[in-house]
């Protein structure tokens, strides 16, 4: 059985790869900005849009389990997407400072021939310790976040702005591991099958 | 300024390496089986065996900054080591399962000729999932946890074992970086040396 992440990510690559499923990469290239009407945060947000792209990969892979998942950075029920520029890079981190927040990734599952819909959502509380000015800025030009959301990587150097988290690490990173491997194994039973 | 690592352990060093330290890396080689009397908790024994090895290095270098640290796994007070046998990794990973531990790592920095001598414990808690007997014996025959700490790995395939953490991550993958990041940065001032 192949699996298809629906995500060019690499860092969900990397989180997949450590239950050994057999899968490809099909990004979905939808493209988020016409997804994305306002920055303004609901619950379903990410879940649809982990729903969208692997609906749009499922559509030429119809007999594979097509896997779709989005990340969101929500400080205050805003969306903190990636930054547009340094400025905004800055922003971000200094909303961030000294702070909680929440990174919310929702996750879909996808099988069009066996008719399979499944989608969940997974949160994890971010505590920010209190950054500098001159943190921040040397944090921004060393390392240019700009492919972040947040604008921030929990696995790379910012994890030393991080005073702890409540919930799941690779949810942060990208891809809730723990709970989609329960979606496969414990709700859908086929974990077994790949052995 | 060169730090010295006095571990041997590849996940204390690739963290170690997100913060672009600048160290070499010599183990204490301390026969810790000569320095555990028993396997009772107390919140000192990690600091004191992270104390023990950095100390054991900075004999050898005086002038260098050494990193010393330990990393314990405590359920219910109870000490879990790497597992001898399989029976005791399937008895580790069975008080864990469906339950919380606290995974602690004592963390010391020794400069000898500077007389500087700082060290702290951070703790993780870590909530295990409910697992069949299933689950934790084909992860016992596939992947043989037995170099590790209460037999799992939070970085690794085991992940799936765990639900939520609350706190540090990559102290229970053996090193807390943001804390030791504190400590150089804002205790002690020295990070920006070696920029």
């Amino acid at each position: 059985m192949t699996f298809i992440l629906a995500s060019k990510s690499p860092r969900r690559k990397e989180i997949l790869k450590k239950i050994n499923l057999n899968f490809k990469i099909y990004s979905s290239e939808l493209n988020e900005k016409n997804v994305i009407n306002n920055y303004k945060y609901s619950s379903s947000y990410c879940k649809n849009l982990a729903i969208k792209k692997a609906t749009l990969v499922s559509n030429n892979f119809p007999e594979n389990y097509v896997i779709g998942a989005d990340t969101i950075v929500v400080y205050k029920n805003i969306i903190l997407n990636k930054p547009k520029n340094r400025k905004e890079a800055f922003n971000h981190l200094n909303l961030l400072n000294n702070s909680k927040h929440t990174v919310c990734t929702g996750v879909a599952l996808i099988n069009k021939s066996k008719k399979i819909k499944k989608s969940f959502i997974d949160k994890t509380e971010v505590y920010f310790n209190k950054l500098t000015n001159k943190e921040i800025n040397y944090y921004i030009d060393k390392y240019r976040p700009y492919d972040k959301a947040g604008s921030y990587a929990i696995q790379e150097y910012s994890n030393v702005f991080i005073k702890k988290i409540n919930g799941c690490f690779y949810n942060v990173v990208g891809f809730p591991l723990s709970k989609f491997y329960k979606l496969l194994n414990k709700e859908l039973n086929i974990l077994t099958n790949y052995e």
